[in-house]
């Protein structure tokens, strides 16, 4: 249907500048700074930072770690904790979306009907001897890469037909990804054995739900499916009304083969996912969303080659944000497979008079089934529309024509005078119709990695004689918001900064206090590298200067104002210019 | 060690404050009404608004559902985000613990170290023909039960017996469950057919992670083991300093055997959980608690038979919260099957003067043992300070003592003259200990759902002919802060309505607008019904009324003032009562 396929095109190009407007609030403070380094590089400072201060931890790293699982520290958790009520608050609560929380343990019937029992699969290659498992279009794809690297005893047609390899890489079906292979005699990377036949392995990790072993469950690939099968209670909770759209957050599941790109790529992640059910058919709520409009001119180039939103890192562009067309798929196939149907409906301000079928035929059923019973039901169910308008066509010109009878296994003759076939005008009330799904789906580590990289940078210290290492993260996103400092050690100061904390606490933003002697520049230096956009120096009994981490300016304070004025500028409601114009300028 | 027991049970009444403290907070609005029906009538009652009203779904219903699975709806999130946020702040926030953020897919090494693998079983019986299974207490629970009900034929001294069962039910053996079992003749409920023996069915998820089938993982049975196994780390973050507490929340697994108490006993839940690491033998941080022992006379009685937080029900006083003095158990266990330390150190002011053990005997060594290489770092390992000690004993009074050397597989006797043997006095400058763990463990699905039940309670209509549901939530949890109604359909009252929305988006406040032509009335029953505690009636251009839920009571409040006046209420910061004073009473 050409109308539904150009409605969910606009649908999504609506999707996607809400979604490029949630990127460009979060990274309004953010620029990408790989200037005089080359990626490897770049990430390599980046990832160093991040595990020495903990923004993640290798998962259980005293058992020497699990490929593809890592833990959030202390400062991560803060993060993700802040992005996650930013989404809410963008998403859920901005746009009234209806919240769900669905368990991650998922019963096979669920995941058969989806299609991910059968097709949740990557094609995998085993070393025959040492039993070790790789993803096949990564061995073709690394071992295009090498040969391509050793470039000049290349000939140019042999360095086409790679790079051809390399572009037709996702599209390979598994007999041609096997011929490959072959071809070029590709062997395990690690041990150099014979190699498998690639075969489809299913990335869904396996379990059984309760104790008789009798029914496997799998842990989601995806929330999603918990959001389809729960559509017809969201609609009644909607007011059985269309459009609507339901969110959820929370852990989903990949048993990846074998994960690379570091806390790109992982086993276990959270996912925040959205669906928008809308009819197909209908354009008014365009208006609902209108809205969040202002930058329709620039985004309407993105949806014809963008339906994700990606964003650039050391490891080049990647995916954050899918959004995805899913029309009537899933809502279709859990409505065969359960039974209950997941359906809308368009109440008609005025009844519509509709041509049905399959035709009502009272003559024809009495006088030729009349000796069996329920005859004209059967009958009108072996016959479709397509068949009754044969046979009024075959009655037309020929004056009589042939029917099996199922119920009597018995072709009969029936006569033109006998039948009055017709297509049926029916009075209906409402429309009947299977929503459209549009699915925005929000990897939040992939994200809170990406912000990771695009806040990172050094600059040298006092000294000049070493590098110290910054992340300039947006006040509402930074882990701990500010620190408080005493200048010495000394009683009068830490009571002051107790006083403060106590104030900080109460409007509930996140600090640290730092009473070691340590220079005041190495506390700095310390905080800087969590990111935290404040510092707090208490130098008097009556007022304390604040310091902004970027720019590394000083302002002077009020000991009795200061924990609202930092509360004021990570809420966003003043910025640090702001702050500039009201209060004196420290200098130190 | 007499002290650090003592010393754990302190921690614990003070951690038992605090966890009151915080129910304390949750419920100052909460009252428990059940007075004039039965319990079962009562929480039948409350189910079924709770599942009408979709704060929780039976997970995938349409498919028939899970038993022991559920779904948070939409209103259910909402006030899940709220406890959680509150939990946050009270601990997390006010005592800066360390958050982490710990996968569910845990490799079996850690649950085996951690003792789950063995010892995380519950007993299961079979019922030998159909295959189902039970839990073997429960059977013998139910069948006590039910002969104590049938009553008078019952003789004095059989009822004594099943009561005694009946206590003493959770301490069996499983021998002594079996026996009990056949005595009793108990039969599957369902078949009456025979019944297995009862045997361990260990209640982990199981799985395989990755491709090769070779590494077995499980689901965690709790998050704790997360926060033990990164012990190294959050020492080292939090500036290798004792005391510290981490924190986690997530979803925890339980393949229970046969789940019942709805939404009680679940195989998927959200859990709170904190581990405190102390020092067994420093009290100093006693006082960093303190601030909160202003409950601290009541609360010393619940600490004699309350380790765990309980919340009366209508289930009965239900385990909401358990506070565990885990001493060293888990960080002993995967020191031990990780080889990695996990130890923390205290830095003596001072060097101390210590008598260390085994004794050295340079001489000894010498004269005996030359031949023998690394001899007497041998002798010294295989003789402990008891040993050297009884040698030491047996050389002033017999003049010799017979060795055996295992090197030399030799008995060699050892003269008076050729040993000194004294306790050696070395200079220490750091003490090593293992940490001890006192854990607060939240099961946040549990708190929900008391609060759902000390929340709820009947009224009758205006016209007396029905009952009303009405949920009492506490501002601050409830899933909706408040409600906007246009009096009636007019284009004007929708605008003002609107502009309110706007309003109130701007502020956070989460909302629910209704401009069907549905009679007011009907309009605050459906909202009551959801715990929204205020609405905003539109009956003109310039001035709102605000109704208070509980009360009915009604204040007329200008336009532009409503939204900021339901945020203040909502954050705490005012009352009802203040605004009842401050704002003219609208009586309708």
């Amino acid at each position: 249907m050409e109308t539904g396929k150009l409605r969910a095109v606009k649908i999504i190009i609506i999707i996607i500048n809400v979604v490029f407007n949630f990127f460009f609030l979060l990274c309004l403070y953010l620029d990408f700074t790989q200037e005089s380094q080359t990626r490897e590089a770049f990430r390599q400072a980046v990832v160093n930072t991040l595990e020495r201060r903990l923004f993640y931890i290798p998962s259980f790293k005293i058992y020497g770690g699990v490929t593809g699982l890592y833990d959030y520290g202390p400062p991560g958790c803060a993060v993700k904790a802040n992005i996650l009520a930013f989404w809410r608050k963008h998403f859920v609560l901005e746009e009234n979306m209806l919240e769900v929380d669905c368990p991650c343990v998922t019963p096979e019937i669920v995941l058969k009907a989806s299609g991910h029992v059968d097709k949740f699969t990557d094609l995998m290659v085993k070393d025959e001897k040492a039993g070790t498992c790789y993803r096949a279009d990564h061995l073709l794809k690394d071992f295009c890469k090498d040969e391509l690297e050793k470039g000049p005893n290349l000939s140019a047609e042999k360095a086409a037909e790679l790079r051809h390899v390399l572009n037709v890489l996702d599209n390979l079906s598994m007999e041609e990804l096997s011929a490959k292979i072959k071809e070029y005699g590709i062997t395990a990377p690690d041990t150099k054995n014979t190699l498998s036949d690639p075969y489809p392995f299913n990335l869904m990790f396996q379990t059984s739900i309760g104790p008789s072993g009798s029914s496997p469950g799998y842990l989601r690939p995806e929330t999603a499916q918990g959001i389809f099968v729960n559509f017809k209670d969201l609609y009644y909770y909607n007011g059985n009304k269309l459009p609507f759209a339901a969110a959820q957050i929370g852990q989903a599941f990949r048993n990846e083969i074998s994960p690379r790109q570091g806390l790109l790529r992982v086993r276990e992640f959270t996912l925040a996912e959205i669906e928008h059910f809308v009819d197909p058919e209908d354009k008014a709520h365009l208006s609902r969303l209108r809205f969040r409009q202002h930058l329709a001119n620039e985004m309407a180039h993105y949806a014809a080659d963008c339906w994700d939103a990606e964003i650039e890192s050391s490891y080049g562009w990647i995916e954050c944000v899918g959004i995805a067309d899913r029309s009537a798929y899933d809502l279709h196939a859990h409505a065969d497979k359960s039974g209950v149907p997941l359906v809308a409906y368009e109440k008609f301000p005025e009844p519509r008079e509709i041509e049905v079928s399959p035709p009502s035929i009272p003559q024809f059923t009495k006088l030729v089934i009349a000796p069996v019973k329920r005859s004209w039901v059967l009958l009108s169910k072996a016959m479709g529309e397509k068949e009754a308008m044969e046979m009024k066509t075959t009655l037309e010109a020929m004056g009589e024509a042939e029917l099996h009878v199922c119920t009597l296994d018995k072709v009969v003759t029936i006569k033109n005078n006998m039948v009055a076939i017709s297509k049926e005008k029916k009075k209906e009330h409402q429309r009947v119709f299977t929503p459209s799904v549009i699915e925005p789906s929000f990897g939040i580590g992939r994200i809170i990695y990406c912000l990771y990289e695009h806040s990172f940078y050094t600059r040298p210290s006092k000294d000049g004689d070493e590098q110290l290492n910054v992340f300039r993260f947006p006040p509402l996103l930074a882990p701990i918001k500010c620190t408080v400092f005493p200048l010495v050690q000394n009683q009068q100061y830490e009571e002051v900064a107790k006083q403060i904390s106590k104030s900080l606490t109460a409007f509930g933003i996140s600090y640290k206090i730092d009473i070691t002697g340590a220079s005041i520049g190495k506390r700095y230096a310390r905080t800087d590298e969590l990111g935290v956009p404040f510092a707090i120096t208490v130098d008097s009994t009556s007022s304390v200067t604040v310091r902004e981490r970027d720019s590394k300016q000083q302002i002077r304070v009020n000991v009795d104002e200061v924990a609202s004025l930092v509360k004021s500028v990570t809420d966003g409601v003043s910025t640090w210019p702001d702050l500039l114009r009201t209060y004196p300028i420290h200098s130190s």
